[in-house]
This record gives structure tokens, C-alpha cells and sequence, in this order.
């Protein structure tokens, strides 16, 4: 029998109240919240005071107190109790052994059901900070690699065949986009989170004179919420940091994927730095990509944590259910997901090299001119578009039947196909040329690559 | 051998042709963006003859043309093909048949990657108006409860067990405070969605002199997107469009959730009309709340929509793949079981009778003022918060083992417990008084319902 | 600043190197796997020797050595380290340094891939018989309400609203039918991965004379996997794992919303016991259903964790990709949400004490025999179903007239609606007759309940 | 305003009742399962007459009114009914029409609650069925392929880097055993849905003499479910149908993706057929995946279904409630889904062409044969596996310095490394050597995989 059977044939042994303290005890993790426990605290006691429910020499013993809570818990000399169950009994619980009865009014005017919430909140506000940091970061690599590339011409895929050659920058500057809404999907959410639940109590309300504008504000939020019942209901904010995150996930994946699939031997498109790829002791060509592989994955976790937290959601009826204090881990993983994959593509992107050659001969071969070609006929000659595309075929296929590429034709041979082509044509066959012919706004040319470099490094 | 058997077989047999056609083919879905589809194009053909791309009377052939394919399609008059796969060839083929030779000239500096993209976009953004609509009208809804019942008291749950008495305005409003912010997200995603992608092309921009600003303000954009590779990649604004469906949708499941347990005869708080409820032709008293439940399960598609599209985009290479097609039924799917929901939810909760007689009594029963008591205790008797829960414990206690509630205990018998008790403390022992003590911001007194829903009002 | 971003701060700051070592060590949790590792590479020597690779002494000193190894893994004595990256170089090195060079032959003809191949398919395997195990005693637990309510008459239940009164015991036997399934599955799930990938080596096999029967008998596999490819890629075994808990988890999600319904105040059919539920200092009454609502929301992190390892597995090319080192967290977490949700219900519904009296009270009321009525009259009097239907109609309408149930009613009322019933009619109109009516196979009739339950002691 | 707004306003004017008929009617799916629910009916109706509840001769009138009513269905001739709500109410109109007053007896000692869950079941049992073709078609092709390349070496990735070589008939056989692992799951839902609901009747038996055997046989049902309540409550079967579909669909997406990347101009492992791809007018050589990709993307709307449905499932208390009619459309859309991807990936895996030459220089490249040598070194001089990775690593190092392979260094370079290497170390050098040597049960070697081609024949 192996160890985790074991484990839970004691587990089942143990009896109903071990197992009622298993599922029941949340501080195994919510002691990560303590700084926001203890910092929502510190200014619900100053706030008492302020309005005279209880004294000053009580807020200051308080406050002092809750200091040296954590004090000892960012020392890690604290010992956390699972049969106090949770990190607000815990602290408390510390806090009265510390100043005694004092430690008795803070609770006043006051519940676990609004000071869990407004503990997570400013956690979950912290993560949208975080992720808002670590976007710009690696938004700064790939502007980098996007200048440096600016011109680098490759092949444009659509359906993993190449289309049209794009250069290097103008492909990392797509990220850039996708980015750059992820960090404002994040300030969104940030903006609309940014209210206190504290002073809604258990859900009601209090009938003590509060001051939730003061709480509000001495915690960095823009106001109270409207409403007591929402305040200890709603985990919105949870849910729409998730989307956020699942979203940038998304983007994240597809750029490993793109890595991973450039860093084969079949493409060698780019080299990945040994920091961010594993060897093999044998075979020294082999760089596994590791950590792209890694970040792919992470949208499974966060998407699953979305999913997971909808799920608990639905159907609840108000208020407070125990239910959602499954909440926390979810979002704490998904957040350390995030932030980690954030920081190795950040770290990758920063050190990657593209192989300029391999990309621009990849960029210039199968006939990847064509469109530029027949874009060409239409202008020059103003063929219709469906008949340029017409010539264009059976200009392609005499290039195929000699087994050559569109700008190895003569001027002669294009002429068979369609008499008023003229030498001009030859200044849109090459993939440099292509490139710099796509000058229309948002297009893949070497100067819109410049400007939309310079309007982000403006923005950040 | 049933139905779907046999079609399979036969669609087995039918051979690599048919099989492929059915899987290629998205015109069985895609006609649902017909009007998005000619709107584009006529916006580009406008474009194309001020650039001078085009002829102007060929623009306004192309223009006329795709009006009277418009009026075709709307009338139901329009033969939809397969062979021709998706809607972007059905509406050109026609086009071409009506007005000849111009029509070959629309797709001029255009690629179905851009406009498939455009259009897709257009339908999204519509279906953000269409859902701060109906989300506004739900909040209208319940504004018109809030206000017949703001001083209605009834139990507030935790757990679903009572907790303190509240009212039945501040329960309403606590759904619109969850609505409120579900319009925001559905306001912040039609921002942040409202660029264009025409002009993007293939995936790279174009060489034709087009003017992508005059495009994206008449097709009601803000901009043009900034990169041509995103644009054709992008589906962000599907995503963006899920998520907010999905937590408003989450938010309708608890609210449903509430009416179905409601209208339970165990509960009896509410009454749902004839019209939103289906009975029982021998049980007349059974009042089955099928649009409650249904609009329950709604969550499930939606939910079902967001984790298939992401699942779709995780590792896709950039830029168009085909893999991107399986976008739309998901989100036409989602789109209009979220409008059907909240249509359902608003018709419901217009005609919700609460009950205010069962309300009232269950909110007076099981000691629900116990902590107006305590609360008493400190705030009068300046009792530290933990040793006046002590107190009021012995005080329930002694209401208990007289089967009474604590309103019905003497004075003498309160003193017992506590000498310092005054008469002053049964002034806190009603539901009616428990409300109207709640009088912090955002609390359930009657009169903060009423300060919020001014506010609402004020605000939409 | 908070704890979390100070972290992640200090994360950032870090350097790649650290970033590459928190994205790419799975030491943090795949320790979890230890005892299995070392059993397969226990049985993987034994195999070398058998088979001549290496010498019967090397491959004793091996078994011996890891021995060791797991004993002081067990005893909380051995030192992980991150730089060693996972379980397997872990307990090699540790290996090496109590054993020597014989240490050096065990990887012979094995690779990292077969090996957490092997170690985590052993887990999983484990798991499954530990959930059929929990379900077992679950079973066990509803089946002693079963029997003690088996003629214990309560309102059946369509949409929350009563209609037919059924038995507690028949209730009770539906979820047992339901985890009967659920174990099922598991069996199942069991049987399809119990197959060795032990001998795949790195993804090609191996040139070593090894027998892979040998192995795979030695770890109770039925037989060795018969593609090396498929071996080292293959994670069905947790994809079936997850498929299964998450619908046992919806089971428990259903039966844990009923007991969170039928123990509030309304309802009152149901006294959950002190042990799982939690109280209120100053509300003496009320029980919050902790341990159910958290029952409820297990199925959340489940269906997570399926969507998770989904949404990674899809489109990875083959064979092994680091990608697939997300799959062990979201099983182990999965896993133990499943069994302590098993658990704390098994313990629940052993403590259940169903309230006879209310059940009753509520299975007579709102007409709840109208079909038995109903069918009376077709059974009897030989009316078609839906003339029968409309004659019960019109009784329960003179009886709701009158104020009174349907056994109120006197038979000449009743002749007067239908001149052929008889005094026999009144024989079906009770809850106690109209659950002993239902004796149609699987039927609620209490003799039909008994049936049941000594089928599954039977099984069992 | 478009199209969609437009409709969506008109549904807002519209007013309740429209929106109930449109969020409850299901005639717009539900008419799908009108063949099982006739299938049902009848063998309902004979069972009646078996047990004398209704007469021979009604019986007969009702089974050939049915029979009549499905030919009409089936020919297209019979108008739906949204007034009639569901197919049953359909279905049993029409026949009182043709035949009368018999046909109010046909819903005798029946319910709508067993009704749908019996035409549901019948329906996704069908769809094992097919599913199993499919996947056995879908093997047969690449055994197919298999057979073909049973010799043809490749590279074997891992992290997509080139690791070992292996052969293509190897690598098509892992698709065989996972595929084969998806049929058993099917064959098991199969196995475990075979039970029938009819009987149940509402929810709690009949107290009709009926014969459940006989109906439950007629259908071809293994028995009767054993308990009413689970009959009418229970989706399991559809949830493990969808369970089960979702990994096939992630096998399938593998191996799609592993042809879009195999398909690309920087591979050219393999060449798609012209029937499912499509080309680009002007560019020859482009051949898009088109229908890979879509098969990759199938996993999407199939996990959605999942995810949705359990959703949908979540927190409901027994028994029917109308959430569950949310049930269909989803399932039929996966089912529709998956076998549209198996059909369309056994088209193109009969068509599909590998490229032996470049797969077979592929094969030899990047020293993938590092591995043979080091196993030969562990083999024939008896070093132990870790000292014989290190020897390698020093000779890859030696053929690395001289821009050559191993092969190509002599035997005295070799001997340079290691005196004790032999002129028989070249014999292992070579992919074809390679794979040939990898003899182990499920190894590459062509005899393994012809053994395994053979028994997956037999099996078949």
C-alpha cells in the first residue's frame, strides 16, 4: 500500500472531527492573506477611534499590536493554528495573548464575512498591480526585439503555410498588441474592484456610527460598496481578475508555441538561451524549450481555476455561502501561474536570437510574392482584382514549370501572359520589396514597425 | 436503426468530398453575419473610390448592389451555397450577378482574413449594446421591487440559514449593484473591441494607398487597429465578450437560484406569475418555475462557449488559422441565451409578488436580532464586542428555555444576566427595528435603499 | 506593499536563472510520488537481473539502497533538493551516496520518461482504489438511512415543488444508485490504465534483452503498454481519473444542495449533527451546513482540474513535452478534494437525522396524491389517461374550493364530478397508500426500497 | 441597426409570453429524438396491452398510428408545433388526430419525466455506436498506413527536438492504442447506460401492473433502472458520452496538429490530398490544413459541451427540474462534432502521403543515434549506464568538432574516447540500425510494430 493511500486510510480512521477540521480549516492557506488581514484591521480600529465607538488608547494598542503580529509572521515565527481555523481567529487570537482585553473591541462593528472580503480584495488588487508590472516588462523585451528586428524580413503564416513575408518586428510588435490589451483588461478590473466591502458587517450592515468613507480611502479604495448584501457576496472581482488572466494565457501560449515550433530543427527560425532550455548529456545539438513549453501550459491551470471558481458560483443564493471560501486557493495559484509565465517569456524574449538568414530565405520562397504581384497588376495596369489574381496564377505556374521563383521569369516571359506588364513589375518580386511596399497603417513596413514602436514607448 | 444513425452512415459513405464540405463549409452559421458583411463592404468600396483605388461609379454600383443583396437576404429571398463555403463568397457572387464586372473590384486591397474578421467584430459590438440593453431594462425591473418593497423586511441568509433581518429593497438591490457592474465590463469590452481590422488585408497590410481612418469611422470604430498580423489573429473581443456574458450569467443563476427555493411551498416568499411559471393540470397549487430554472442553467452554454473558444485559440500559431472558424456558432450560441435570460429575468421579476406577510414572520423568527442585542450591549453598556456576544448568549439561551423570543423576555429577566440592561434595549429587539438601525452606508435601513436607488435612477 | 508582490518583486529581480528554476523543478510536489518511484525502480533491478543487464549483487544493493532511501523519506529525514529538479534524480543521488557506483547501473535501458510514466500511472491507480473505497463506505452510510426510513413517507420532489410523496428510503437509494455508477466508472477507469509503460525508455524502447512482463507483473500491472510511443505520452489514465470524480462530485453536489436546503428553517425535514456544522455564539439555533456547502463546492476545483489538464493535453504533438508536467498538481489536488468530500459526507449522512414528522406533514399537503387519483380512475373505472386527468382536475378544484385536501372530500361530492367511483377511491388517497401503491420495479413502495437494499448489501 | 439587434428588440416588444415560449419550448431540438420517442412509445403501448392495462386492439391502433406519424416525420411532412412545446406533446397530438380516443391511453402508467430520459438515452446510445465506427473505421486507416511504413524511419521528438529515430508504422500505431482505449470507453458508457428508465413514470413508480423487463428488452436495454427517482434524475450517461468524446477529441487534435506542423514548407514530412486542403489561387504550392485544423479545433465546442452540462448539472436537487432540458443541444452538437472529426481525419489519414526521404534524412541528423551508442557502450563493455552517457557525450563532442556525424568517425578516433570500443559499434550507428535494434516488447522495431499491426487486426 503506498503512501497517500495510507494517508487516507488514517484520514477515514481518524474520525468525523478530523475530517470536519480537513475540510472546514482554511488557514493552510489564507495566511497568506496576513498583511491584508492585519493592514484592513489597522484601519478599522483607527476608524473606531476616529468615530468615538471605541477609545483612542485602545486604537493605538491595537494598531501597535497588530504590528507586532506581523511582525512575527514575516519572521515566520508564528505558529499558525488550524483549530483557530482561520488567519483572521489566528491573528486575533495572537493579538489578545498580546494588549489583552482591547484586542476584544476590534471586532466591533465588524465580521469575519466583510473583513475576508476585504482581505482578498486587496489581495486580489496587489495581483492586478503585479500582472499590470510584469506585462509592461515583457511588453519592454519585445519592443526591444522588435527594433532590433524592425527590418528582418520572414514569412507571414496563415494556417502554418507561408503567405506573404512580414519582418521580425512587425510580428513581435502583434504581441505587443495583444499585451497591451491584457494590462488595460487588468486596470479595468482593478478600477471596477477597487471599492470596500468594509462596514457591511455580516451582510446588513451596523448600527454603529461608522465611517466606511474613511476605511475606504486609509485602504486605497476609491469608495465604500453600495450595498452590505453585495459586499460579502461578490467575488466579481476574483472572477474578472481570472478572465484577465486566462485571456493573457492565451496570448502567452501562442507565443511559446510559435517558440517551440522556431526552435526545431526543421525551422531554426531562432535560438533559445541555454537559461531558458535544457540539454541533453548526449546529444549537445538537442535544446529542449523547456520553459516555453511550461508557459504554454500554464493556460491550463488558470483556465481551470476560472472554470473552477464559476462552477462554485453558480446557483448560490445570498449571502455568505462556505462555499466560496474555495475561492482563495484557485485565485492564489492562478495568480503565481501568471506571474511566473509572465516572467520566463520576459526573461526568454530578452535573450532570444532570431536567425536573420534562415528567415529570409524562408521568407522569399514559394513564390511568396505572388500577392505582391498581382496587388501589382491591379495598380499598374488596374486589372480587376479577381482577373489580376488570374494572371497572377498563370505567371506563378510558368515560374513552377521551370522550377524557378517568380523574379527568375523575364520580362519576355511575363509578357506571354499579359502583354502591358512592363520592368516595374521586378520592384515588387523580392520579400524586401513586399515588405516595404505594405506601408498602410498597422502594416508590415519597416517605418509603420518604427511608429508603433515609438506610440508604445510613448504609452508605457 | 435510428435517424442520426443513418445519417451518419450515409454521410460516412458518402465519401471524402461531402465530408470535407461539411466540415469546410461555414455558411450554415455565417449568414448570421450578412448585414455586418455588406455594411464592411460597402464602407470599403466608399473608401476605395475617395483613395482613388476604385472608379466612383464603380463604388456606387458595388455600393447599390449590395443594398439590393441586403434587402434579398432580409427578405429571405437569397439562395445560400455551400459550394460557395462561407458568406463572403455568397454575397460577392451575387454581386458580381447583379451589377457584373465592378464587383470584381471590390476586393480590391481586402482579404476575407480582414473581412471576416470586421464583420465578426461588428456582430460582437452589437451584442454589447444589445446587453447593456437588456441588463439596464433587468435593473429598471428590479429598481421598481426595491422601491414597493424598501422597508418589507425579511430574512437575511448566510449559509441559507437566517442571520439578521433586512429588507427586501436591499436584497433587490443587491443584484443591482452586480448588474451594474456586469453593463461596466460589457461597456469596457465594446471600448476596448472597437477598432478596426479592415485594411489589415491577408495579414500584412497592403501596398494600395487606402485611408484605414475613413473605413473605421464609418463602420462606427474608434480607430484602426495598429497591427496588420493581430488583426487577423485577434479574437480577443470574443473572449472579452464570453466573460462578461459568463459572470453575468453567474450572477442570473444566484438570482434564479433564490426564486426557485422561494416559491417552494416550504418558503412561500414569493409568487411568480402565470406567465413565467407552467402548472400541473390536476395539481393546481403546483406552479412550477421553469423560466427560473432555465434561465439557472444558462450559465452552462455560456460557460460551455468561453472554455471552447479558449481551448480553441490556446496554441495557435499566429496568424489566420482555420482552426479560428469555430468561433462563431459558440458566441451566436452564448449571445443569445444571455439575452433570452435576462428578457426571461426581467418579465419575472416585473411580475415577482413578494409575500410580505411569510417575510415578515420569518424574519422575527429564531433569535435573528441576537446580534442587534449585542451590538446594544457595546454600544450602550460599552461592553468589549467578545464579552457582549457572551452575554447575549446567556440572554438567547434563557429565551430558549421559555420557548419564547427575546422580545419576550421582562426586564427583570434580562437583568439577571446583566444588571446594567435598561427597557431602553427592546427598542433593538424587532425586525422592524433591526433594519432601521442599519443605517451605515450601503446598510439595509430603509432609508439607505432608498439613497441607492435614487442613485441608479440618477445614473442610467 | 503587500507580502505577495515583495515576492514577486524579489522573483523579478531574481534573475532567469531562479525564474527558470521556480518554472521548471517539480521537486515541490512530485515528492508526492516517491514510494512509487522507488517501487518501479525496485522492480525495474530486480528485472535488470533477472535478464542478465546487471549483476544480482548490483541490482540487491540497489533494492536494498532504495529501501533506505524510502524509509527516510517516511521518516521525514531526507533533504529535497530543487536542484536535483524531481523525485527520480532525488532518490539517485541519495542512492548513489549510500550505495556507490552499482547506483549507476539502475537507469540501464529506463529513461525518465517510463519512469514518471510508471510512478504517476501507479498513483493515480491508487487513487482509484482509494475512491472506490470512500464511495463504498458512503454507499454503506446511505444505505443504513435507507433501511431505517425505508417506509418514512416524504414530498418527491419535480422543480423544488412537491409532486408525489415518495419514500426517505427510496431517496436515499437514488444516490446510492448514482455512486453505485460513479464506482463503477472507477473500476473501469482502473482496469483501462492498469498496463505498465515501464520499458518504453526514452520513447523508442530499448535494445536491452529487458522483460517488461516481468515488470509489469511485479507492480500488479496486467500487462506492459504495447507502443513505447504512446507509453511516455499517454496521460488518459488522469484524464478518466478526472472524468470520473467529477461527476461522482456532482452526485455529491446535488445530494449536499438538498441538505443545505432541507435543514433551513423552512424546510426542517433534516437535523445535520453538531459535528458538521458549525454554530453561532449567540444564535443557538441556527446550524450552518459548513461541511455540506463545502461538499458542494468541491465539484468546482474537480472540473477545474479536468478543463486544466484538457485544455494542456490538447494539440501537443508526440511524444513526451514538458508541457505535461502540469498534469500532477491538479490530480493530487483533485484527488484529495474528491476523498475528503467522500469522507465528510459519508459522515454526515451516518449522522443524519431525518424528520419524520415535518417529512409527513409535507408529503400530504397540496394535493400530493392527485395521480394516484388519477390512475385510481383509469385502473378502476377504465377512463383514458387523459379523461382521467381532467376528472381529477375538476375534483381537486372542489376540494381546494372547500378548503380541504381530497380525502376530505365525501364520496358523494365526488360522484357528483363522476357517478362510478367508489368508496375504494379513499384507499388511494393517502401518502402512506400512495407510496405502497408504487410497487412497480425500482418504485418507491417500502417493499421495493428493501428489495434494493439487499441487492446492493449483496453487491458490496 | 443590424440584423441580430433588430431581432432582439423585436423579442424585448415582444412581451412575456413570447419570451416564455422561447425560453421553455425544446420543438426546435427536441424533434431530433422523434424517432426514439416513437421507438419508445411503441414498445410502451405493447407492453400495456401485454399486462391487459389497455386493450390489444388499442395497442395496435396506437403502434400504427406511430408508425405513421414517423413516416411522415421522415418524409418531411409534418409540421412542428411550438405551442405543443417538446417532441412528445408533437408526437401524441398527431396521433389522437389519426387515430382518436386510443390514443388519451397511450400515456398510461408514463410520465413526460421517464419519456425523455428514455428517448435521450436511446439517442446517445446510438451515438456510442457510431462513435465506435468511427474510431474503428479511423484505426483501419492507420493500420493502413501503418503497414505501409512499417520500415520507413522518422524522427521520434520529444519537445518537438528530433531524440531518437523510430519508425513511421510505430508512430501511427500510438494513435491506434489511444484510439483504442477511446473505443473501450465508449464500449463501457455503452455497457453502463444500457439500462431503461421507462417506468419511472413521474418520478416515483406506478401503481400499474406493468412489465418494466419487457419494455426495458423490447428497447434493447440490458434491465430496468432500480430506482424511479435516479431514472428521471440521471444525465450520467450523457456526461460520460461527453466525457469520453472529449479525450478521443484530444487524440485527435494531436495528432491534427502533428499534420499541420508535418505539412509545413519547413518540414514536408508528409503531403495532405487535395480533398482536404485547400489551395490559394495564385500561390500553387500553398496547401492549407484546413480540415486538420478544424479537427484540432473540434476539442473546443466538445469540452464546452462538457463543461456545460455539468454546469448545468451542478447543485441540483432531485429530481427532474428544467435546467436538465439544457441538456440536448449540447450533446448533439459534440456528437455531430466528433463524428464529423472522425470522419474527416480518416479521410485524410487513407489519403495522406508520407515523405520517406525527408523523414529518413531527418531520422539521421542532430546525432540521434547518441543514445544506441551508449547503450551499446553499457551493452557490450559492461560501463555502467551513467559513465556510458558520459563516453558518448565525448565522442558526440569529437564528430561535433569535425562537422560530422558519428558514423562518420573511424574506428581509431572512437578508440581515442575509449580503448575498448570495437569495430561492431558502427553496426548500431545508423537510424535503420537503430530502430531495427529496439526489439523490446512495444518497441520500434518494423517486426514489433507488424506484431502489434496483427493483433490490433484480430482484434478488429
Amino acid at each position: 500500500m503506498t503512501d497517500s493511500n495510507k494517508m487516507w486510510g488514517g484520514r477515514f480512521a481518524a474520525g468525523p472531527d478530523a475530517i470536519m477540521e480537513a475540510i472546514n480549516a482554511s488557514i493552510g492557506f489564507d495566511q497568506r492573506l496576513a498583511a491584508q488581514d492585519i493592514e484592513g484591521s489597522r484601519a478599522h480600529a483607527a476608524m473606531l477611534a476616529a468615530c468615538d465607538i471605541i477609545t483612542d488608547s485602545d486604537a493605538e494598542a491595537i494598531r501597535e499590536g497588530l504590528l507586532t503580529v506581523l511582525s512575527e509572521i514575516e519572521a515566520g515565527d508564528f505558529n499558525f493554528s488550524t483549530a483557530l481555523e482561520d488567519i483572521h481567529m489566528n491573528v486575533e487570537a495572537r493579538l489578545k495573548d498580546l494588549i489583552g482585553t482591547p484586542a476584544g473591541r476590534l471586532h466591533t462593528a465588524r465580521s469575519r464575512n466583510d473583513q475576508v472580503a476585504v482581505d482578498f480584495r486587496l489581495w486580489v488588487r496587489d495581483q492586478c498591480d503585479a500582472a499590470i508590472s510584469g506585462i509592461t516588462a515583457l511588453i519592454a523585451a519585445l519592443l526591444g526585439q522588435a527594433e532590433r528586428g524592425a527590418d528582418m524580413v520572414m514569412p507571414g503564416f496563415t494556417h502554418l503555410q507561408s503567405a506573404q513575408p512580414v519582418t521580425w518586428g512587425h510580428h513581435m510588435m502583434a504581441y505587443v498588441e495583444m499585451l497591451g490589451r491584457d494590462r488595460a483588461r487588468f486596470q479595468d478590473a482593478r478600477t471596477r474592484m477597487n471599492e470596500s466591502p468594509l462596514g457591511a458587517a455580516a451582510l446588513a450592515g451596523t448600527s454603529f456610527p461608522i465611517d466606511r468613507e474613511m476605511t475606504a480611502k486609509a485602504l486605497g479604495f476609491d469608495r465604500p460598496m453600495a450595498n452590505s448584501l453585495d459586499a460579502v457576496s461578490d467575488r466579481d472581482f476574483a472572477l474578472e481578475y481570472l478572465s484577465s488572466a486566462t485571456i493573457c494565457a492565451m496570448h502567452l501560449s501562442r507565443l511559446a508555441e510559435e517558440l517551440v515550433i522556431w526552435s526545431s530543427a526543421q525551422f531554426r527560425f531562432v535560438a533559445l538561451s541555454d537559461r531558458f532550455s535544457t540539454g541533453s548529456s548526449i546529444m549537445p545539438q538537442k535544446k529542449n524549450p523547456d520553459a516555453a513549453e511550461l508557459i504554454r501550459a500554464k493556460i491550463g491551470r488558470i483556465l481551470g481555476a476560472q472554470v473552477g471558481l464559476l462552477t462554485v458560483m453558480k446557483g448560490l443564493p445570498l449571502t455568505y455561502s462556505k462555499d466560496m471560501q474555495e475561492d482563495k486557493e484557485k485565485v492564489f495559484d492562478a495568480a503565481d501561474s501568471l506571474m511566473l509565465a509572465l516572467a520566463a517569456m520576459e526573461g526568454m524574449m530578452g535573450d532570444l536570437k532570431p536567425n536573420a538568414k534562415v528567415l529570409a530565405e524562408a521568407a522569399g520562397a514559394g513564390f511568396a510574392t505572388a500577392t505582391d504581384l498581382a496587388d501589382w497588376l491591379v495598380r499598374t495596369l488596374n486589372l480587376p482584382f479577381r482577373e489580376a489574381h488570374h494572371v497572377t496564377g498563370a505567371l506563378v505556374k510558368k515560374a513552377e514549370d521551370k522550377d524557378a521563383d517568380l523574379a527568375d521569369l523575364s520580362l519576355a516571359e511575363m509578357q506571354e501572359v499579359n502583354a502591358d506588364i512592363t520592368q516595374d513589375v521586378f520592384s515588387v518580386l523580392t520579400p524586401q520589396a513586399s515588405v516595404a511596399s505594405r506601408t498602410s497603417y498597422g502594416g508590415t513596413a519597416p517605418g509603420q514597425v518604427h511608429t508603433q514602436i515609438a506610440r508604445w514607448r510613448a504609452k508605457l
